[in-house]
């Protein structure tokens, strides 16, 4: 039997990047990008209606044409032939919905709703449901809802609900016009295989749904809105499959398209973060992935269903099947550093560091590096973008204190790294307090490949090894993974994720392991970190909260 | 008449600086600068002996040579004719002490002592006597020593017992051999009267002397080591002149030296900070000078004594005769932005102020200035340099809150400019609960003259009117006022320090008036300050002292 291929498209907020993989040994052979034709679009419609603030919107025809762009390029590429590509599958941005007819077309292709902005497609980022998600919150906080515990006491603006709840007010007319509410990923996968499937993913995480209980109850919607009382029995769907499953195969339409073949296997969709944990070689629970960016997204796996204070959800079946799969997340990783170095560092360093022919973080980094735990006399809070798990609240803001006049930029970098770790020990600890075990921490993303002091610096907090993904196309290798997994072993696939994960997903040979001295020396500078986090971020004072308020005076 | 001129000598750190005066309207007519010679000895001693860290050292005779250089540069340049100078006066920093022999001469003189550094001048930034203070202090604090609180509970290293008992201590050979001990401001006047005056500033805020109980008493001293029983007695003298008084005239020596006329009237020396008081025209009670640079050192005349927690003294007569003179202070202004611009502020910033043709400092200032109050989100403690008043703590570090991935490094400068100004409010606070009443704030030193935007938020903030001194020569300019007020009304000066203040001394014509809305919105970030100046400054959570524990065992 010849070589066996799967390809894996992962949708990003900007652009859409397909990859060929070898399914023997998980080996990424082509790949292949296409940024979006529209972009994001968040102050006007391709006809020039403008967008109200805070409006984040996407064309559903881009990703089709990711499609139609990429498959065919990575096929040209590697040069390998349709009948090897045994699978597909894609992963997405979630929240991402929008609103389709009887047919599935989106309402947005409708020439006459072409200038309506509820007839498109809203982008996770959308965040003008906040009044949305407020009312949502109050009431089921009110009700007693008990499907609140699972998504650590708090809805966010950017889910389903929020998002259909905002078409409502604002445009019943499109909501009348709406057949089915769709997430953007089971949208495309439905475009590939002619079916409509829904992923377990997408429902559990950002649709409220579980497991055994299914949706929130008709009486609860119906408190949202009288209107509301029957969506989702008119708007949604119940059916939804575990991830892991096959969605269907591919149309011939689609097929003619791609350049793949007519009958492909495609898995149902899955959400960029979670897709990445088989990619990294996790095939069991209580190891946690980090997939660290502008913001770090922890995705795990566990044998038990707990109720984590602050954690982003918990979702049976929702990463991989049989296990209950838990999110968690830092807001702020990457984009504190980003801050930093442009905000904070001075010319100086700037000058030396092109002098030693170095990029700025480099140059910090290494002499970050050689500074030992605790000497720069730092402690930051790293609630620059406020914090999601374990405080869920965005309102909060950064801190730091220790400096005096000898304190030196490099030293505040280390510190705002070092309040990230402190972050993700908190997490760990939250996590095992509430009864899930977290045994190894795995890391992806590029921060965690290129900056080992970093790493080592988690390690030595959390007191935990950290393995680090060997690929850096995660997602769309899991995708791939995912899309083998679809075929099946009989087509040269895998019958499991699992089988799957063994061989296609890797690791790095180097490992992070905390070094006992480390961890001692970090235990009292985490001390210190958990009671400014208790006290600025539990109610003792509000500080931030009051500095928000007046700043948002004062801005009048 | 002719016009009549006065002299003032204001000794620095580096330098000492001469100013010819015209008696009848306060204008400095000349001006000369002479850096010491030796400058600041830090490491070695003249002769190569290697000093213990912490040590600061000056010679006396570099002291001497200000004299001989100035006086005549600025009768030079002035063209005055020295029958028209009818006095002088010297003001220093404190307090900086030697041990002289019988005849007045420093023992550091004597060639068989040279290579001993406790027979030198110590400065007043040598910070080597802290175990001894720390010694005093314990020793006091258990005796219930009442003088403790006229100095807002703590004796400071850098005074003149701990300086004694640190020689004591460590060269008793030297003790034995010491006549007495002297601030350096009344070893010079001795040089140029030839008579033995001490001064009540420098005796009152440096040697915890007090007008009515006098020094502490013998079983005190007896308590910090039996041989210090009778110190007062043997080593200092109790015979102290209130500011204000003559102290002799110049010598014939001295008169050669300086191209002055022999019998010159000469007044008791006085420390930097509080001579300039009535330098910008303060002739009365409850107008609190700040000395701004570096730090902020506050001067006040008040007509009751209290006990106010955190200050640096109360001391009667300490700054003109009459009044209690109250000193407080701030460890940490003009250095927190030098720190900033230094180390936060970034490459870009640097460039388009050059652009611009601006120095940095503008260049910020201009930004932060557009800033609504409150728009930051920001708010910080000022205590990079640790806290002087009113928490008397070295061990406090900053704390910077409320930052954002939007956060700007104007607003973090603006921050910081703010946070000087919450201390100061705090500091007007507790004058004001103590029962010491404050009408009106002066300013004087560089940083209130060129920044405007500064001086403004301090009206806001304290809610006071705030006058600029006018000249850029404060204390020079108010020794030269004692100077005159020493050769009295008959020989063309003053008969009291009121009457020169009200001619001699002045501000400018411009003033800070606080804003009412203004003050209205700084009235709620001042009561957030409040509340972290509180935590984390009186115990409640004690983490930058345990931080500064953690730092010192790293750098072990």
């Amino acid at each position: 039997m010849s070589k066996k291929y799967s390809i894996g498209v992962d949708y990003g907020t900007q652009s859409g990047r397909a990859v060929l993989v070898d399914v023997s040994n998980g080996e990424v052979v082509a790949q292949s990008t296409k940024m979006y034709t529209h972009g994001v679009m968040e102050e006007f419609l391709p006809d020039g209606t403008r967008l109200e603030p805070d409006w984040a919107v996407e064309h559903p025809a881009d990703y089709l044409e990711v499609l139609e762009v990429t498959i065919p390029a990575v096929l040209q590429e590697s040069k390998v032939s349709p009948e090897d590509v045994i699978g597909m599958s894609i992963d997405f941005t979630a929240c991402t919905m929008l609103p389709v007819d009887k047919e599935g077309v989106p309402l947005c292709f409708q020439k006459e709703l072409q200038s309506v902005p509820h007839a498109w497609l809203k982008l996770w980022k959308h965040h003008a449901a906040q009044a949305q998600a407020n009312r949502l919150n109050q009431i089921a906080e009110e009700r007693g809802e008990d499907f609140l515990a699972r998504y650590g006491g708090k809805i966010s603006s950017e889910w389903m609900f929020p998002k259909i709840m905002q078409i409502l007010d604002e445009a019943p007319e499109i909501y009348e016009k709406t057949d089915r509410f769709m997430e953007a990923a089971d949208w495309v996968t439905m475009q590939l295989t002619g079916v409509e499937t829904r992923n377990s993913c997408t429902a559990g995480y950002k649709s409220m749904w579980h497991k055994k209980k299914g949706f929130p109850s008709n009486e609860f919607f119906k408190a949202l809105d009288p209107r509301l009382e029957h969506v989702v029995d008119e708007k949604l769907s119940t059916t939804i499959l575990p991830q892991g499953a096959k969605a269907g195969e591919l149309t011939e339409e689609m097929a003619k398209k791609t350049g793949l073949l007519k009958g492909t296997a495609v898995a149902v969709a899955n959400v960029d973060a979670h897709v990445a944990v088989p990619a990294v070689g996790i095939t069991g629970p209580n190891k946690m992935l980090m997939i660290i960016g502008t913001s770090t997204c922890d995705i795990m796996c566990s044998e038990v269903e707990k109720e984590v204070p602050g954690m982003c959800g918990v979702v049976e079946d929702g990463v991989m099947p049989g296990f209950f799969g838990y999110e968690a997340g830092q807001s702020c990783v990457g984009d504190h550093f980003e801050w930093f170095v442009k905000n904070c560092v001075p010319a100086t360093y700037y000058e030396a560091a092109a002098k030693e022919g170095k990029n700025i973080f480099t140059y910090l980094t290494e002499k970050a590096e050689a500074l030992k735990i605790g000497e720069s006399g730092l402690v930051a809070l790293d609630w620059w973008n406020g914090n999601r798990s374990c405080l869920v609240d965005v309102d909060l803001t950064g801190m730091m204190l220790g400096m005096t006049l000898t304190t030196k930029p490099e030293e505040m970098y280390r510190a705002l790294i070092e309040a990230t770790a402190y972050g993700k020990r908190m997490i760990l600890d939250t996590f095992e307090e509430a009864g899930v075990p977290i045994d190894e921490l795995y890391a992806c993303g590029g921060i965690s490949k290129k900056n080992s002091m970093m790493m080592q610096i988690y390690a030595d907090v959390c007191n935990k090894e950290i393995f680090i993904g060997e690929s850096d196309q995660t997602p769309a290798l899991g995708s791939a993974m995912f899309g083998a997994v679809a075929a099946g072993k009989d087509k040269g696939g895998y019958d499991s994720i699992f089988e799957a994960a063994e061989i296609m997903g890797k690791v790095e040979e180097r490992t992070y392991k905390p070094i006992p001295e480390h961890v001692e020396r970090y235990q009292a500078l985490y001390a210190e970190f958990k009671i400014l986090h208790d006290y600025f971020g539990r109610g003792a004072n509000d500080v931030m909260k009051r500095l928000k308020t007046i700043k948002a005076d004062a801005r009048k």
